[in-house]
């Protein structure tokens, strides 16, 4: 492991070249360098655990919040998840060399548009050394390169699992520098990285607003943020109001400080004062501190919900905070959610197909609901094995980004001299 | 036509919502529209001529090079084939609606993974008049909103061709504010328009390396550049060296201003002295200037070639000259075009499937032929029936930009109650 005597160039550049061998590996090679991966991880539980050790005693660690602690925090069942997670990733189907597209041209030329790995995919994370295996994992199978640059506190944690990736990829004939460490997590390094054009194909930024803003300002190269999830939930004035309690309840309880959570719920005036009181009751004893505009307030029936001001309706609490508000048709739901959202996942809870369909059809985001939690939005949830983030942009992958989403595609075009006229 | 007295935010805020109707309008008013626009191109074309002779009249357009006038200058022929072009694009399928994924998930719930369109597509372009309307129908038969934004010496003519595109969506009763054009062509304007974060959902410049290094250096909404073309003809030791010599002259020669002309000739050693000299013969004598290697200089047998410099082999001429290098095998020919390409078209020539399957494989380009031209590389020529530009970079759409191109999909799932555990 000679990554901390390299420049940041340099591993991209070394990681391009594994990335161009990468491309061309059969499944069966990738799949057993992850296999060896597994394994490694489980016959060196004791290595990773004192590597982890060594850095929760730094004094690095010692400014960390309990929750991040919790975060860098290995245990053998934390390592036993990440070794069954790598065997998930090799159990799915291979998406290199997927045929696309194929036809002939009028020119008489067959044109093939086959899936080819991105190249060189950075990942730039936070506190969780788990995600080094989670993102090599993803990298590995789908053939690309994966440059990673972690937090500096959790530094020895990331260097062991980094160096048993890469005995895995050696094991398997596969080219070592496919996975690579950056040293060093300071904010230079991560510039640095932003701007390999020509090296790193993409960037995956997984940390908090501070990452992303630090981001967007020098980065050069591709990146797809994982933006904020302003969820809402839309209870219709025809739905079951049981299933909508359970729903809304869900979709803010359940785990509130993720971005699939819902930040707002919005209920049709016809049900309000049925359908408020008994929700907003389950919420509040779930410990959910509830704002609401004029007319939700009162159809709250004694249950406390404060003033909500402008920025309310705007805000990510990723807390136990929910803003309420009633709406006097689909349409200005639709609305509300298109202002006030980001893109990410929404519901309607409705008994009604045309109501489903004017919802999914007018709300502009990743995935929109009919009668679920807007939890579900998880590439493990939607059958993609594992995800490397969840995009709320347009441009290339949306929603969570799993192998397919790593991979770009190529035309490959045969034949037996064309020329243009 | 109000379009002088919005200002550029209030032009994305009205596209924006304008995209948002479009969406979902049916395939037969979409088709309605561009058959209207067809038609009042026809009935209209004295006076859009007439704007075109006002605009050519102005003092604006006295600056301009011969070449870009031509550009500017409408005919009652191009007016013709811009009309064809917009039934071209009527006639293709609709791609809003198409299910690219339907899968019911271990939670029972039913997931779809649908086409939309991506809302609002801003294309910044220079000089020809024409790209106001082969851009509009593009935009339109994929359900998105356009802004436009040309030069301002092409003010009159742009106007012209919009407000018939705006008539033609009132009459399909579709909203005119799905094609609109900013007013004025400065680099304020630009600037602005690069920055509508929440507006705009996609900017695609049509224009030289000028105005491509001004938005990278404003732009926060997503750009695809059109991204220069370094394209390599690869002659391999078993080529057919008749075949090899048309596909190279033609690569070169038929039209050397665009994007996917070649630039450089490689030829395999073994071949070398038998291929070149009436390869660079033939060139010559069609006006191409040739530098090349030592190697190459030395199996020209008489035709002049000048000493290549390090910088042309990655210099995009777009013009009639050629660079010419021997290698000594298919891989270092694929590490040339790694190195020096831009990831654009990129050809080989020979008889072997061994061969063209380790080219295709090795050399990261959007296009790889076997035996072809590099000048096929278009909308058109792919059956695509047009683009609105070619894309060098590897997210998102990556050659021809078509109607797919335009769109990005949804999630839409369907539940009866779900919630996550």
């Amino acid at each position: 492991m000679a990554v901390t005597t390299r420049t940041v160039p340099e591993i991209c550049a070394a990681a391009q070249r594994a990335a161009r061998e990468l491309a061309t590996a059969s499944t069966e090679a990738k799949d057993a360098a992850l296999e060896a991966t597994a394994k490694l991880l489980e016959g060196r539980s004791a290595e990773i655990l004192e590597a982890n050790a060594a850095d929760l005693a730094d004094e690095r660690a010692a400014g960390l919040t309990s929750a991040l602690k919790d975060r860098l925090t290995l245990s053998e069942e934390r390592i036993a998840a990440m070794a069954d997670g790598v065997r998930t990733v090799a159990a799915l189907e291979d998406p290199i060399g997927e045929e696309l597209e194929r036809k002939t041209l009028a020119s008489g030329l067959e044109l093939r548009k086959v899936r080819v790995p991105l190249g060189v995919v950075a990942v730039v994370y936070e506190a969780r050394p788990n995600v080094t295996i989670d993102c090599a994992a993803l990298t590995i199978k789908s053939g690309n390169a994966i440059v990673l640059r972690g937090s500096s506190y959790a530094e020895r944690s990331n260097g062991a699992l980094a160096a048993i990736v890469q005995e895995a990829l050696a094991e398997a004939g596969l080219p070592e520098d496919a996975a690579l460490l950056v040293a060093g997590g300071g904010r230079e390094e991560l510039a640095e990285l932003a701007t390999q054009d020509g090296t790193v194909d993409l960037l995956i930024p997984r940390g908090g607003e501070g990452l992303k803003s630090a981001l967007k300002d020098v980065a050069t190269v591709p990146v797809i943020y994982a933006a904020a999830g302003n969820c809402h939930v839309y209870v219709h004035a025809d739905a079951d109001l049981e299933m909508a309690r359970r729903i809304a309840y869900n979709a803010k309880v359940q785990r509130p400080g993720v971005c699939n959570a819902a930040e707002t719920l919005l209920v049709h005036a016809a049900v309000a004062s049925e359908f408020l009181p008994a929700a907003l009751a389950d919420l509040h004893a779930a410990g959910v501190e509830l704002v609401g505009d004029r007319q939700a307030r009162e159809a709250a029936a004694g249950v406390e919900v404060g003033e909500a001001t402008v920025a309310d309706w705007g805000t990510e609490y990723l807390d136990l905070k929910m803003v309420v508000g009633v709406v006097s048709s689909l349409e200005e739901a639709v609305e509300h959610v298109n202002s006030h959202g980001t893109s990410h996942s929404e519901a309607i809870v409705t008994s009604s197909e045309d109501a489903a369909a004017r919802f999914a059809a007018g709300v502009d985001a990743a995935v929109v609901y009919t009668n679920a939690s807007t939890r579900f939005t998880d590439g493990f949830e939607f059958g993609m094995g594992a995800e490397i983030g969840n995009s709320t942009q347009k441009l290339h992958a949306r929603g969570p980004i799993g192998l397919r989403e790593l991979t770009t595609y190529k035309y490959v075009v045969r034949g037996d001299g064309q020329v243009r006229e």
